[in-house]
């Protein structure tokens, strides 16, 4: 029996339908699972008309027991008129914020083994009601899940960031020794059971240039950061840093590590997104679920055009069966 | 006529002696200028001889009429004596001070084309009274230059920093329209006359993740950074943005511009590095004078050891050359 995954359809004003049609018939994602699309029937319809994608799409419950079809769990109230390429609306944050409490749901019953998320608009789902900094937050409350942490994966790096969707200058007020500590143990945790990595080794970068060149630029270095990777050694994690982040990669020191703990967005998926040119995978570490998502935004620039690269949704999909896997 | 080329100590305790020896008797130096030491002779000479380096050393002025020597201006108190390689000291710092001094005076009297710094350590440059964020704005003062932006030149991309040596809770308060758009022009500037590019086009990142969301992660674009691209533009300046920093990186749409202007030292440093891979240069645009320098610290770490690579230090001299001939 393959794997069950669902596919979220995200922002439908974006390129979410078309990625997820997509993907659902790509060869190599039929080889490894059967994905499930998971969102309004009449919106994937009408996407998959305008892109001329001829789909046996069907509503659909679970279990799924004809293999012709393309299944939907047809949930969410848009319609084909409500999809307005290139502007978030209510409808579309809505339904995009509904399939993914569906697809929640679905992976909590152990009814589906992983969620992937196309890509939802936060502006959409501010105006639908859902006020979270991210997809990531939201999963992690709708699967009661105490602890989350944004990684990204691609076959050369993992980076995971201790502070994600937060704008800079509130960055360093967000930084904890405590908050380091919980995230460096969700990676190391999440390295040993997601990645099936014995010993695995983490890099702690720094938040300030030059690693705070001892305190003349910056005092989180040695106030909380430092402390945090000497508590995170006293049991047993094997993280070493912290580490001026230009340096680091400049070097590829990064390539002696199973991960890399960012301080903040950019600094980690900067160097990530320009190794995995358009093949990183967004995986929600910690949580009880297996969830992931491609690594970039709807972009509503090329949307309804048939331009979206498909290739991160696909990597998102094979990361989501591989984890599955290694934690069944 | 070859160019005469100042190359400053930097910190002795550090790397800056080896790099600066080994770069001065390097064939590809000699074929494109004359190359000048600047600090003290005794602290070279012991270096080069811990190194094993059989040098023609000789303490000269200006003009050089010896071929056969590597002339030395012995300027600095330091002696063999002195040197403790891995620690910041007064006296190292003080060395590296007076030599960025004098090189500063022979470039602002044209007895040399450009100088070219070793790495010095901003702590050591403390201890010795010389209070500055980096070397950049010592070298902007002491050629009494208005204005300075830290510039960071490889053979595929160069980037130019908005704020340089700050703690990265302090960057979005040091960031202002004004502040952007004269760091363009100097950027601008210093492409047409320096690089000889006739139409430079510049692309502007955001601060924030995801370019601010729209407002809801941060404002800065909103407010400050766009205002400061439109202000630009009017005066024929063609610079595009704000661009979400990993997308513009992770798309490779950095190849389509001549130079990216960042908004703090790592956002910008990271992906050069990975990029250059020690072949990155720092060199301070709008200044009077010409001045590059290797993009790395002082290498506490190897320092004595033989083992520093001279890559960085060899593009900084080439760079330094080929911007004076330019400027000429």
């Amino acid at each position: 029996m393959k794997p069950l995954i669902a596919i979220t359809i995200g922002d439908f004003n974006g390129i979410g339908p078309e990625i997820a049609l997509k993907a659902i018939s790509h060869p190599s994602v039929k080889k490894i699972c059967t994905p499930v699309l998971v969102g309004p029937l009449r919106v994937f319809e009408h996407v998959a008309s305008q892109l001329k994608l001829k789909l046996n799409l069907t509503k659909t419950s679970l279990p799924i027991l004809q293999r012709s079809i393309v299944p939907v769990i047809d949930v969410g109230d848009g319609i084909g008129a409500d999809v307005r390429y290139g502007t978030p609306s209510k409808v579309s944050g809505r339904t995009s914020g509904v399939a993914i409490e569906h697809a929640v749901d679905l992976c909590l019953q152990g009814r589906m083994s992983a969620m992937v998320t196309a890509p939802a608009s936060k502006e959409a789902l501010n105006l639908a009601g859902y006020n979270f900094p991210g997809q990531t937050e939201m999963i992690a409350l709708f699967s009661r899940s105490q602890r989350v942490l944004m990684m990204l994966v691609s076959e050369h790096m993992r980076v995971g960031l201790v502070t994600v969707h937060t704008g800079i200058k509130n960055v360093a007020s967000q930084i904890s020794k405590e908050k380091i500590v919980e995230k460096i143990s969700i990676i190391d945790e999440s390295l040993k059971h997601d990645f099936k990595i014995k010993k695995p080794r983490l890099a702690v970068l720094s938040l300030n240039p030059h690693s705070g060149e001892r305190g003349l630029i910056g005092l989180e270095e040695i106030e909380t950061i430092s402390p945090a990777i000497v508590a995170c050694k006293t049991t047993g994690i094997l993280a070493d840093g912290p580490f001026a982040a230009d340096a680091f990669f400049g070097t590829h020191a990064y390539k002696k590590y199973d991960a890399i703990v960012a301080m903040y967005h950019d600094q980690g998926l900067i160097p990530l997104k320009m190794i995995a040119f358009e093949k990183g995978v967004n995986f929600s570490a910690g949580l009880k679920i297996v969830r992931t998502s491609p690594d970039h935004g709807t972009a509503y620039d090329i949307a309804g055009m048939n331009k979206a690269s498909l290739s991160s949704m696909l990597e998102a999909i094979k990361l989501a069966v591989r984890i599955s896997q290694n934690r069944a």
